[in-house]
């Protein structure tokens, strides 16, 4: 008999809620704001609105709910600890609120996490055992799949791959510190005020404060010399980050998503490049895809219907 | 009925063999040199000529045969690529002959990964299902345990602690690179070369070439500043290295072995303190054991028959 999965994205501004089978297409998909500011109860009031919408109205049988929320959190546990955009959310098991309202088990992933089981299962590494996701955004996030199953670590807190350390200039720091959204932004103000020539500084007229990712990476497709700068070390960086994934999980293939993706061509190539001048040997690159996201708005629910049949990515999810 | 494994450890200068029960206690071990310079095939006849000698005279059935080799090699095939310090080795399939020799299933593992299985199975991570093991030594090379299960990715190639990118100072280097025994030993002279004061210089008669890690170990031991600082930094490298295996595995143990870890103390509490404050969160230090290796000699052995309860490591060791 058929089963239905209900998956849950819990973002920073919207909340989706899906019900899917088991095959985890997407039957039927209500989404709402967030509001986040009015903090956990109303946020968890509106997820159960939600569900109640979209849950099966002929009886067909829950199999359980599955949410991506943003991190940190436990997965084992599925208490959400204290997400930067989840404000007053403190250790909430959400996990455990929810399936004492809906009477069936319930898992909670971080949103990279998540997103990884989404490509696996219906997306660009469709069919991969050995795969990474890499979010390109405000942050760096990250999900990695090895031999079928989500890599978590003893308390659920591994794969945080924007947090690698490489040193720059004498001083640690982070792929995430150094080439993620805000990094970006911050390096083409630093060479603007330092007197540097780019369509940029017209752009925002004048107003450096206004620079972010999206205008450097227009300016970058218009042809700007510093814009192109700019994203070529970030390409190198985020490349170099790439190298030591390569040399740590072998993987089949590594998956981008996130805003910062978005800059396309511009921004791959020199990755590809980077990859290929600093790998170790020959072997790593063997088969390698390095492709985009292809689940979009629906890469969240998707994923968190995927933590149920994988029993919160504990199991393998190819067998 | 109880059985027995016959474990090999294969190194650069010798080979030794024993016979383990299936708890991979060791009942007998006979060991000789590779004299590597002979080539693959008197290698080979020297290896088994020691598991002949090694093999249950009672009739007791032999489970199965482990290999610890030197990478690179393909786990999944037995195949040993070519390892620098076995020369005329170039993918000689290693399992099978040893397979079709002795009519047990044999498997081959990278002697870090079956170090990270031996000491989680007898050794100073006993009983850990998320555990890293990373030698310090000529090289850096690396085990990683991740629920039980080894990391080995794709093609095997995965778990290269070693080969992490960590220093972008305009040009890309690795862990290896800044904080094995050579580095170590490179760093030193340059200094001393520059004009720094070390009694490095007295211990080695002024021949530079001599400076290895064990005498600047000794001179670091002896109060020598120069020497305190080149270990102090080695510690920072290591520590950032531990830093983003921290962030990626979140494991409960992370177990050193290798001739550099021998510097104890003055090694580990920079290790210690750059971990401490450069890590995300509490979290990944909640009961976070940084320990020596405790098997020794024996590692190898141990870790090779824990290939063959574990079926090559692909399956989980703890159940």
């Amino acid at each position: 008999m058929s089963q239905a999965i209900i998956g849950v994205d819990l973002g920073g501004s919207r909340i989706r809620v899906a019900r899917l089978d088991q095959d985890l297409n997407i039957l039927e998909r209500q989404e709402t704001a967030t509001l986040a500011d009015e903090g956990p109860d109303k946020v968890i009031g509106r997820i159960s609105d939600l569900i109640r919408a979209v849950w099966p109205k002929d009886g067909t049988p829950v199999m359980g709910i599955g949410v991506s929320s943003p991190g940190p959190l436990n997965p084992f546990t599925g208490v959400v600890l204290a997400p930067p955009n989840l404000p007053g959310w403190h250790s909430i098991p959400l996990a455990q609120i929810l399936q004492d309202t809906f009477g069936v088990t319930t898992y909670v992933g971080n949103d990279a996490n998540v997103a990884v089981l989404a490509e696996v299962a219906r997306g660009a590494a469709k069919g991969c055992k050995h795969a990474i996701y890499i979010t390109l955004s405000t942050g760096i996030g990250g999900g990695v799949l090895i031999d079928g199953r989500l890599l978590l670590g003893k308390e659920g807190f591994g794969a945080e791959i924007g947090h690698t350390i490489l040193v720059v200039d004498g001083r640690p720091s982070s792929l995430e510190k150094e080439a993620a959204g805000p990094a970006i932004a911050r390096q083409t103000r630093v060479r603007i005020a330092r007197g540097e020539q780019s369509i940029i500084k017209q752009m925002v007229g004048g107003e450096l404060a206004r620079i972010d990712s999206r205008i450097v990476s227009e300016a970058a497709h218009q042809g700007d010399e510093l814009a192109l700068s700019i994203v070529r070390r970030v390409g190198w960086v985020i490349g170099l980050g790439m190298v030591s994934l390569l040399h740590l999980f072998n993987p089949e293939i590594i998956v981008f998503g996130g805003s910062v993706s978005n800059m396309g061509e511009i921004l791959f190539e020199p990755i590809r490049q980077t990859i290929r001048e600093n790998v170790l040997d020959e072997g790593y690159l063997n088969g390698l895809r390095i492709e985009m996201a292809a689940l979009g708005d629906n890469v969240s629910v998707i994923g968190a219907a995927a933590l149920v049949t994988t029993m919160g990515g504990f199991n393998r999810l190819l067998e």
